[in-house]
């Protein structure tokens, strides 16, 4: 580049997961480019996903989930301002304006090219007393210190738990391990309501297993406080619920009102719509991670399934584009997995109620099947069940649930459902076997088996 | 059926995966058939891969490693003969010799259907003194009654193990965990010559930390006794090791003696040809399991890979078959899976070696990457090595080293491997991820980008 040329700039909005792998990416693919990333928290490259973690104390402390610091960004030209956030985006000026959040100092910077990663926010459902001392939400590293501060100092003995999605089943688990009575208040007939209710039953057992309190088809209604002020009682339709500390683990929406003030188009759920490329309506904006949409390969369109991992892939898309290069984002099929004490569950693809709900004709079978060698020493059995649809035999979707590390063959099952695979081709995997990791019929090869004949 | 018409037998040679598998498969779709299994050994439906296990004393006794005894298959309407031996096919008169092996008896028994599904047998190495006492093979229940026996009564310290094999290494491990100093001899410049040699030195590796003695390219020369005539020293081209047990891990080779003096053809290493169906050349008869080949994906032609789980699976089709039913054999594309001590070492599809033998273009990569979110207790890092074909990017082969259970995560690849995905492809998988299960890049997904950029 001669040196008359002008530095290209690359300003990034949200610096955890997609934000920094776009800026990753795109420093590898462009030495030359100037790259700033706005992050509003104190923290950037963080793993979310860990805090539950954190607060069970299975990760030490919360410094454990940064994978990379400013400083070590910096090592590679990527200038990183925390506590800084980005109040307005200029697409025609091409620039945005930014609040240091620290200093109180507004000021307005250019880019020629743009990505928007902020993330989701976590949904406070309308009813009194969400915003009492002693009322949490876990998603950022700043929740998870006060969530953990807030134990150690307050000796908090009871949790109730509102939302029994991953965060509210994983945060039971975490209480629980902490020695904390846990009850999980749920709005759902079920736990983890992206299950099929008989795989969530599963999970449900677990937690029970394990002294948690789980009320289903219940809606918290309020939260009531103590003389002091600090949330003591969670009202629900199923009565009162004592609590010395509630977390709000009622789902997440997209971070999109910057970017439709902006004039760019949202989609599903509000997130930020984008093409496979990642970019969005305007020119030289792009969105990546739990702000914007994601193709659903099963469904054939937008989805919104906000994921650490789908997060990192589209940062990296988004990355390439913006650095020269050219990406696509594949799209998900929908895979997620889960674990409380010692049952792992997962779903790859549609569940049959969901397939039930999309109107498209589906047959279910589920087994259950030993992990290894039925001479051989097991963590126990798994179950399996597959989703198809009747008519050409292709798999729509699949569950596992297990002992922990089990649940993770689901994704022989994930790749499977990228490449149309029916009944019939899962019946003929060649998957390992040996007695420490397999009876000699892999549970998936018996699941298939007994579709096949049903 | 009416009473008049001829009830239709089927004759089943060798009981154990393949034959007994095609047994039980045969009698549901078909209640009206005779069945009759005739097996050589004292046992039928034995786990014979769990036999390194009854001797490490992971598997308590030889019983165990029975999924169903003779009287379980009665109950089926299956007529199991043990220690009974065919001793000749007559396919034009559609009949078979059996050797009561038991009363000394040689009677001649007619079929409709003959299965036939001898399995292979143990290759004894062409040097003096295979055959004195203290020398063993590992195949059938009996082996393993005889080698738990010797190690109960004559309490042997040093086992000088041929070969260095699935059965070299898992033979390795178990007497080790018996206290035994263990000595492994093989001819190949590696141990497990199926896989790649950076993958075996992480197994060579792992036995050394384990005290186990390897020795490779070394070749076994005779095995020397004692005055009493027992097994006392095995003398090979690095010299002289000490014994008191000797165990012979070099390889099996097809049965196929009996079906050969029948007329019916070979193909690949002596195994019985098959087509897609199980059928051999000669009407009517099938065969099945370790005597017969294996067709391999990847190939894209008949191959010799004697394993459990493919015998199951051959047996299945064959019973499908002559039960009336109308089953193919979708083929295999060589996977296998092995453990010793710590460490899980897998392979699927082809080695970087052997495509290089086959003159195939290949290139290949290998990572090693966390088995966990950065941040969550792992059971450590694991190795994933592709092969695949620069020209269209097609995956050709994978192996991965790591900790035990992790390597099961070579049936992503080997789901891969059937569908012909490329490198392309992999990258774009949405497998699993929540920190107890995977990093938010799994390992596969790393290795798939480290590819596309090599």
């Amino acid at each position: 580049m001669s040196s008359a040329e002008k530095t290209k700039r690359l300003v990034i909005v949200g610096g955890v997961a997609a934000g920094m792998s776009a800026a990753a990416r795109a420093r590898r693919l462009d030495p030359d480019l100037e790259i700033v990333a706005y992050e509003r928290t104190g923290y950037v490259s963080y793993g979310a996903c860990g805090l539950p973690y954190l607060i069970a104390g299975v990760v030490p402390k919360a410094a454990d989930l940064i994978a990379r610091t400013p400083e070590q960004f910096a090592k590679q030209g990527i200038e990183v301002r925390t506590r800084h956030e980005v109040t307005a985006i200029d697409s025609s000026n091409k620039s945005v304006q930014v609040l240091d959040l620290e200093g109180g100092r507004e000021f307005t910077t250019s880019y020629d090219r743009l990505v928007i990663a902020t993330g989701a926010s976590p949904i406070r459902p309308p009813m009194p007393g969400t915003e009492l001392e002693g009322v949490f939400v876990l998603r950022s590293v700043e929740d998870g210190i006060a969530v953990t501060r807030f134990l150690a100092e307050e000796q908090p003995t009871r949790v109730v738990i509102i939302g029994g999605g991953y965060i509210g089943v994983e945060a039971a688990e975490a209480f629980a391990q902490r020695g904390l009575q846990a009850t999980v208040l749920t709005r759902p007939a079920q736990l983890l309501n992206i299950l099929d209710d008989d795989i969530a039953q599963m999970m449900q057992a677990e937690l029970e297993r394990n002294g948690v309190v789980v009320s289903v088809d219940d809606v918290a209604q309020a939260i009531e406080s103590d003389a002091r002020g600090r949330a003591r009682v969670v009202v629900s339709q199923s009565g009162r619920h004592e609590a010395d500390l509630v977390l709000i683990g009622a789902g997440v929406s997209a971070e999109s009102a910057l970017a439709e003030d902006a004039g760019i188009a949202l989609g599903v759920k509000g997130a930020i719509a984008v093409d496979e490329k990642m970019q969005t309506n305007v020119p030289d904006v792009y969105a990546a991670g739990d702000c914007a949409e994601t193709y659903h390969v099963l469904l054939g369109g937008s989805s919104y399934v906000p994921l650490g991992s789908t997060a990192n892939k589209q940062g990296r898309v988004a990355g390439t584009n913006v650095g020269g290069g050219n990406a696509a984002f594949g799209g998900v099929v929908g895979t997620t997995i889960t674990k409380a004490f010692e049952l792992g569950v997962a779903v790859t693809g549609l569940t049959e109620k969901m397939a039930r709900q999309l109107g498209r004709p589906a047959k279910a079978v589920k087994i259950e099947h030993g992990s290894r060698a039925h001479y051989y020493p097991s963590p126990g059995p798994i179950s399996v069940k597959l989703v198809w649809d009747p008519g050409d035999g292709r798999l729509l979707g699949a569950q596992i649930a297990g002992p922990v590390a089990e649940a993770k063959r689901v994704d022989v099952l994930a790749t499977a459902l990228h490449h149309g695979l029916t009944i019939e081709d899962l019946q003929r995997l060649d998957l390992s076997y040996a007695p420490p990791f397999a009876p000699v019929w892999d549970p998936i090869l018996v699941a298939a088996n007994v579709a096949a004949k049903s």
